[in-house]
C-alpha cells in the first residue's frame, strides 16, 4: 500500500485488520503558518518532513488515510484541497472519506510524535460508545477567563481542565452531522460537542505537541535525535 | 541594600523611588521540587541559581523583597519559612511584608525570567484602581472542561482564556483579606476574586515560564545563552 504526500511517496506500513478496519483518517496540512512565518508541515525533521510524521502514524492505524493539502499541492489520490479554515479543510477532506467509514479521526499534520498507540486509544474509545475521543494532557498553568476589557471573571479549577490536541476520533456519522452546517470550531470535537454528542478524553502526552513556533521545530529535532 | 538569600549575599540594584515606593515582593521558593525531583529553585542557570534570577527581578521592582524558603533554610533577615502548601508559604511570607506595604506582589522563585518591566506593568494596574494584576498569555492549546468521569462538559471559547503568570499584584488590603481565613487556591489572584476583587490581566510573556521539568531548566540554560 502506498501514498502519495505531495511530491513524496511514503511506504506505508501493514494495517493490523482488526483495529484498522473502517477506520479512515483525516490529516489537516492545509495551514498556511501564519505565526510559523511559512507552512511548517513541510519543514524537514530527521529526514523526513513533519507531515510524513503524522501520515506515517494515520496510516499505521487506519484503513485509510486523506491528507488535506493547501489547494496548490493537492490533487494526487489520498488528498484534497484545504479551505480558507481549519473546519472547511476537515469538511475537504470528509467528503474524500469512503461512505462506509465507520470511524473518521482528525489529525493535525503538525503534530509529529502523536504515537500510533494514541490513534489505537481514542478509536478503541469510539468503538466503546463515545461519540468522540480526544487525547487530553493535564493543564499546568493556571487558566483564567476574562471578559473584553481583560478583568478575570473565573478560574476554573485546574483539576477539570485537560489541553487536547489531536488525533481526535469520532463516530462517522456524527462528525459528518456535526460538519454539516458549516460550523466553526475550535476543534472538531466542539463541534460535536454542540450538536449533542459526548466526547470522552483519553490520555495524550507531553511529547505529541504541535509544531507552532520555531522554538517548537528545534524541540522537535532534538526530540527526533533522542 | 544587601539580601540574604539561603547562603548567598546579593547585592541588590538601586530601587527607583517613585514606582518601587511602598512595594514588596514576595518570592515563593519553598517548594520542593516534586515534580523536578528535588528543589529546582536552586538550580544552576548562567552562573547564578534560578532563585536568584526571580529575586534580582523583584529587587528592582520593589523596597523591599521577602523570600519564603524551605523552613531548613529560612531564618536570616528577608527570609520566612515555607508552609505545608503554597498559600501557607505565602501567608507566611505576608506576616514579614510591613504594615505600611501598599501593594504586595507574589513571585514564583522558578520563574527566572519575569523581567522587571512586567512588575512595573502589574504594580501600575494596582495603583491605577485594580485590586489585583495578573500577566496573562493567550493560550495556545484547546481546553476542555471534563467531568469526574472523563466526559467534557465544555469547550470555553480560547480567546476568553489566559494562561497565567506571576509575578501578582495586589492591593496590600486585599491580598491580606484574601488570605486571612487561611483558604486554599491555585494562585493569590483566585482567593481575591473569590472574595470579590477586581483582577486584570496584563500581558505576560512566552519567555516568562515556570521551571518545572528537568526539560524546563534545559530550556533555560539555553534561553539564557542566547
Amino acid at each position: 500500500m502506498w501514498l502519495i504526500v505531495g511530491v513524496t511517496v511514503l511506504p506505508l506500513q501493514p494495517v493490523p485488520a482488526d483495529e484498522a478496519e473502517g477506520v479512515w483518517t483525516i490529516v489537516v496540512a492545509g495551514g498556511s503558518g501564519r505565526r510559523f512565518g511559512r507552512p511548517k508541515q513541510f519543514e524537514q525533521l530527521a529526514g523526513r518532513r513533519v507531515i510524513d510524521w503524522a501520515v506515517g502514524d494515520a496510516s499505521q492505524a487506519s484503513e485509510g488515510v486523506i491528507v488535506v493539502l493547501p489547494p496548490e499541492l493537492a490533487g494526487a489520490e489520498g488528498t484534497a484541497p484545504g479551505g480558507a479554515t481549519r473546519s472547511a479543510s476537515v469538511r475537504s477532506g470528509l467528503a474524500a472519506v469512503p461512505q462506509d467509514a465507520a470511524v473518521i479521526c482528525v489529525h493535525d499534520a503538525a503534530r509529529p510524535f502523536a504515537g500510533v498507540e494514541v490513534f489505537r486509544a481514542v478509536v478503541a474509545a469510539v468503538r466503546s460508545g463515545a461519540d468522540g475521543a480526544v487525547p487530553g494532557i493535564p493543564v499546568t498553568d493556571t487558566i483564567k477567563v476574562v471578559d473584553g476589557s481583560g478583568t478575570v471573571t473565573a478560574t476554573p479549577e485546574r483539576a477539570s481542565l485537560v489541553a487536547v490536541q489531536t488525533p481526535q476520533a469520532f463516530r462517522a456519522d456524527v462528525l459528518r452531522a456535526a460538519h454539516a452546517d458549516g460550523s466553526e470550531g475550535t476543534d472538531d470535537a466542539a463541534l460535536v460537542e454542540q450538536a449533542g454528542g459526548r466526547v470522552v478524553v483519553v490520555a495524550g502526552s507531553e511529547r505529541n505537541r504541535k509544531i507552532t513556533l520555531p522554538a517548537d521545530l528545534a524541540w522537535a529535532r532534538q526530540e527526533a535525535a533522542s
